[in-house]
């Protein structure tokens, strides 16, 4: 793979364009954004090579679609339009469903592969590209078997030079679950931040109050609103469920509370302390 | 300060005796604690040097109060009574109304200062101590006006020592801000933790597709239900309000998602955004 297009010079688009760049130093990438400032800085901080336009993409090995998933649903079509035979196109969005809905009778389907890279951080743009962030990190490929032979082998090749663990799903299976381990922390964290906020007017006393407890939980509150709109957009009906779910573990939380059913409390708290187990295995 | 008398070798008693025998090679620091592990594992750890009976803190210089919210307003008069006229008393715990009150009419309430540092991690027992810990973070101090000045002295010269910033607030205060700034936080990821839990009955299926930002927001549910059941209890209305209002703001994000008002939901994100600055301010 000697020229690689990345459609979105983000945080994922430009950490994989990282990786890639220091696999194959005869490789050139190629950014495409709409954004001319976040391409000026992937150029100065060698995340990209050159500039490009989408048309170009017909001479890519490689295009990244690393856009908002909304965007990348409605490019798609048109990316497979207009790419080579033997071009491989990978998304990075947190849904898969809508994604692999859209191209599911498309000539082109077999170049595409649909994926999920489980790495980021709350920052966006491309000063927040990290290189090697993918190592040891799962990535989640959806209907492999849509794609071409080849295609696949050479994606996964790449995935496995670059540190990821792959695992295979169905777009709806991960649609779901990954509305409960990744969306419902997001619109916990959103929240939480402005629960407090709105109590806190004199935001002083928050800064002084609050600890490293504080900072964990709300820290993905400064994620982009641009990028989690459509996915909460797509992902609509998993993160309802999602959401009515901890609402309701809350309220009885709190009902608990109310009744001084201390000992309740307690066990609960106590049987979710095995997260600790689940979690060893994420860190 | 010669004979320090720690009652309670977890993370934060622990961590303070760690800084206070770095400070001064000449303390003497005395472990009382119900687990004869936790000293023993103190003792190996050179957190504390021996174990001692609550009834030698008569001799203490000073006497660190750091066990469950519910102990220490068990046991404070009765420590009050066992102490001499030079001893301070301090406890740690995350609420203050209660501890200030079960004192106010002791004759030894000069003895006694009322504070909480904004520290730690969801860690507890003696292995869990850091030092340093304290290095630039916030010890919030309750009443201080009752408490004897020489005594007011000799604490805010060792919390300037080991780095502590100093703010002043009064008990109520206290306990209403924190319910915001740590208390929800610690019940969003209990929560959170439990509806993930509940919901993924194949423990595998979370570890492979939960990242940075799950482990993030449900870290807290690690934490101790010893330590944060009496906690709860103890800031009762406090916590069912902030419950209330994080539960309304949940439920309104979630009908805003349903009611297809995207829009709505973005800029509900965007001015949550800059709980940014506020998080520059703690980290």
């Amino acid at each position: 793979m000697k020229q690689i297009y990345v459609v979105g010079i983000g945080l994922i688009g430009g950490s994989l364009a990282l990786d890639i760049k220091k696999l194959d130093k005869t490789v050139t990438v190629y950014g495409i954004d709409k954004n001319e400032v976040h391409l000026d800085e992937a150029i100065s901080l060698g995340i990209i090579d050159e500039k490009a336009e989408l048309k170009a993409i017909e001479k890519a090995d490689l295009v990244i679609l690393s856009i908002p998933v909304d965007a990348c649903v409605n490019i798609l079509s048109n990316v497979l339009d207009l790419i080579s035979d033997h071009t491989l196109v990978v998304d990075v969005g947190s849904t898969k469903e809508a994604i692999c809905e859209v191209i599911k009778e498309h000539p082109k389907r077999r170049n595409f592969l649909a994926m999920h890279p489980i790495a980021g951080t709350e920052f966006s743009g491309p000063k927040a590209a990290i290189l090697g962030l993918f190592q040891n990190k799962t990535n989640i490929i959806c209907e492999v078997e849509k794609t071409a032979f080849k295609l696949q082998e050479k994606a996964l090749k790449l995935f496995a030079n670059i540190g990821m663990r792959i695992r295979y799903m169905n777009p709806k299976a991960h649609d779901k679950h990954i509305a409960y381990v990744s969306h419902l922390s997001h619109i916990s964290s959103f929240m939480l931040g402005k629960t407090v906020i709105e109590k806190e007017k004199n935001e002083r006393d928050i800064f002084d109050m609050a600890g490293s407890g504080f900072a964990s939980t709300v820290r993905l509150a400064k994620s982009s609103p641009d990028m989690w709109t459509p996915i909460f957009k797509q992902n609509k009906d998993n993160v309802i469920e999602t959401l009515e779910e901890y609402i309701a573990n809350l309220t009885h939380f709190k009902e608990m509370i109310k009744e001084d059913d201390f000992l309740a409390v307690f066990n609960e708290m106590k049987n979710t302390n095995h997260i600790k187990d689940i979690l060893n295995g994420i860190n």
